[in-house]
């Protein structure tokens, strides 16, 4: 019997994951594995690997089956609907953009990386302004194009391919009332810490017994170590494909909670790749939702579960036993305070949950004034400085450590950002929903417990794989609209009471 | 400038390039890396990128291009009509079986090889029988018609695609001799080596100090450190691409030698790989010249230097000291016997130097017989089992031990057998001009200096990459047609002197 034109579409797709897992694990190996001297090799294949698959994504053939099995919808069931949408908009945003700019953009951004890592080096942003600056006149084509073709605003294009669905009306909604809000929520907490003794935990611990102890942390979340790996690289990432899951960490020999804490994180976006739908495994609806929602997973396990009172007395006699230290820097009270203390700093990645928020909204503002040409790239270290002494009272002491820290802007990665502070938010929404639903998760939590906590995440989050915006899941996981509410309530009790 | 005819083929034949390095760094992960639970995802990532090279090499337009080139060969240089000419044998073997037969034969395969475990698993060849007869049936044909397409008889056409322009009447010649005289040679090292006394090694050593001591000979032999890695797996085996060579090893607690043989055998691997002609890396003319050649070169590195005296002279204080072990079994001259003792086994992979072709030349047979139809199926177990007492007085324990120990038949490769016989061979003929060529060889390798012979070998062998074939090259290097000559009077020279 010949093959319908939705099953045509589902064997292109099949393929199409195929070739994207092989390209997964290509880019996970060369984080982990691969010797440097290959990286210009690996780079071709990516190249050519990244060509096969916009070539099957953008074939004429799709176009004609995409209206065929719409116009033959009637007896597909709804994830096969959902799945045919899911279709339709990775075309749309792969025949949107002309070959010619996609090549462009591919040659700018790998000359701009390479740059802004010397110049972030050298703290000289001028070797990257001019990148920079080719960068963003490409973005900014790419984005008017994108928004024409998907009849979205420039800039919620940008957005719309890392987290489909979410705009700048729902961010700016969310922004306004964190930024109202978190000055003084930031000094409260400050000034209620000032008064607690935090001692610093100056034993170093091997990476071998660090890894020890990773591992029994994920086997309690029950990550599949028969579908997934963990490993080490210089920034812990979460690659691979849902059924073949490969977390990193970075184990640094004289900060071990930072090591810990970025494995438990990985974990979190691990768990949501293992309970995508596996009947969809290799069809766009059963893939993760977008950026916020997979960020949201991994910082209600880092920030929610890992970073709670009922966490630490779990955590707290595993690291005695397994790391084999004592004394009072590693008592439950002073862990707990080492895992949630607030500080103002320069560095995003170093902030702890409260200020964050604050590094992501600058960033936001920042890129949209790039792109509309209101911040010129030449003046963007100066601005980059008085904002950040202005929302958050620090100065970058170089440029390594203010507008050059992140390397997203250099990958063009414009839009991205958002993500980061939505899922903290998005969490924040589910948390409280998941916490009256389960109200023993804190003793199961202090037992290491962690299965009705997953199963719960399972049920409402991610056994919905891409069948919805992360928007409407979470209006109708939680009956309420996405809003910045509950964060808000979760740090207010966390930090100030 | 619109492209030649010939660099549209050289940028088809770059792309194809890429996707087998990425199939083949896929293929390295699995064995080395993957969880066991992402087996099939793996297996159809492979299938799609097989799927994916086979239609670009099986394109009209490179039938086109291939015709125009040749029409218009008259400003090529010689690297580059040949390979045109290595295009052409990729693309004419490629189109010579049909898609229906490429299908069946992957399916039976895949099934006989997972048969092919259990039966081995259980000793019990009723279970593997039936598939090993499909596998057969479909090899037949696929022999037949590759013979045709190639004018070659069906056998060659087989081994061709293993090595390339090697021919059952070279092989036949060789193997003669052999059969000839190996079984009085093994009767008379087994005689002299009867009274010598060998003690075994019984002290356990940790893989950790096997790896380190591993790392120190590779890097004495040149490995390239930033272009490829050792990891460990169950089987030892050289992966990647020339730029990125991944050699595997197993460590063995109780028999450290072992492991650092299979080592120093992939490192030969590593090394002809490493040698190619950088500047035809990603073109077909830039491969290796087959497995008779490759062989030669990991069994001239592992058996001509490492088991020699010379290289024991060096290997033993390394022993040592790095494995940090002492007593009568470490000494030079236990270690020289354990490295070269000659046994009658009933297993190839264990086989000493000397009874190992026995072993091939008994699979050389009977695959021919078995295809011709000779030798059914269903007697295979008795045929070996006679066969090997004969050849060699020993019998089986059982067929685990016996038909069943190879994967090579369950896997469609037949007319691979003879290539590791051929590339002893081709070591020693080369060995013996190298010999000549560098007469401070053995106070060299006793020295620990690899650069004189890595060198030879790169001018003399591995820089010709795939331009001519293997015998031809020997043929060339040696002013000699190749023969078992040479081989047979080292055997002589280092067993019965």
């Amino acid at each position: 019997m010949a093959l319908s034109p939705y099953q045509q579409l589902e064997s292109e797709f099949n393929r199409l994951y195929s070739l994207r897992a092989a390209a997964s694990l290509l880019r996970w190996d060369a984080a982990v594995m691969m010797p440097r001297g290959s990286v210009e090799q690996r780079g071709e294949q990516l190249a050519v690997l990244e060509t096969e698959t916009h070539a099957i994504l953008t074939a004429p053939k799709i176009a004609r089956l995409l209206d065929r099995a719409a116009a033959n919808a009637s007896g597909l069931n709804e994830w096969q609907v959902a799945n045919l949408r899911c279709m339709r908009r990775e075309h749309d945003h792969a025949i949107a953009i002309p070959s010619a700019l996609i090549r462009r953009m591919a040659k700018a951004t790998s000359t701009a990386e390479s740059k802004w890592r010397d110049a972030k080096q050298q703290s000289n942003f001028a070797l990257f302004a001019p990148h920079l600056d080719e960068v963003l006149k490409l973005t900014r084509d790419r984005s008017q194009i994108l928004g024409q073709a998907l009849q979205l605003d420039p800039y919620d294009a940008l957005i719309d391919e890392f987290s489909p669905g979410l705009t700048v009306a729902e961010i700016d909604q969310v922004f306004a009332t964190l930024s109202h809000r978190l000055p003084t929520l930031i000094q409260l907490a400050i000034d209620k810490q000032s008064s607690e003794t935090v001692l610093p935990i100056a034993t170093p611990v091997a990476a071998s017994a660090q890894r020890t102890l990773s591992l029994e942390l994920m086997k309690a979340l029950g990550f599949p170590f028969d579908q997934g790996r963990l490993d080490e690289s210089d920034h812990p990432f979460t690659g691979g494909i849902s059924g073949d899951i490969r977390i990193t960490t970075r184990f640094v020999v004289d900060d071990v909670l930072s090591g810990l804490m970025g494995v438990l994180h990985e974990t979190g976006h691990a768990m949501y790749a293992h309970g995508l739908p596996a009947d969809y495994r290799s069809q766009p609806v059963g893939n993760d939702a977008g950026m916020a929602l997979h960020e949201s997973q991994s910082l209600l396990i880092e920030m929610f579960i890992a970073r709670s009172p009922a966490f630490v007395r779990y955590l707290q006699p595993l690291l005695t036993k397994i790391l084999n230290v004592s004394g009072a820097e590693w008592a439950a009270d002073n862990i707990y305070r080492l895992l949630t203390r607030v500080q103002r700093s320069a560095i995003r990645i170093n902030a702890d949950e409260v200020t964050y928020p604050i590094h992501i909204m600058l960033r936001y503002e920042l890129e949209r004034e790039l792109l509309s040409g209101d911040v010129k790239v030449g003046d963007l270290p100066e601005v980059w400085n008085q904002r950040m002494q202005s929302r958050l009272n620090v100065t970058p002491a170089n440029d390594a450590e203010g507008c050059l820290q992140d390397i997203h802007w250099a990958v063009g990665a414009f839009g991205y950002f958002p993500s980061y502070a939505m899922g903290a938010v998005i969490a924040g929404q589910l948390m409280e929903h998941l916490r009256n639903d389960c109200p023993t998760l804190d003793d199961d939590i202090a037992a290491g417990q962690f299965a009705g906590l997953i199963a719960w995440l399972r049920q409402h989050v991610h056994s919905a794989g891409n069948k919805t915006t992360a928007t409407a899941l979470i209006q109708a996981v939680t009956s309420r609209p996405l809003s910045a509410a509950a964060w808000l309530r979760y740090v207010e009790s966390k930090y100030l009471q």
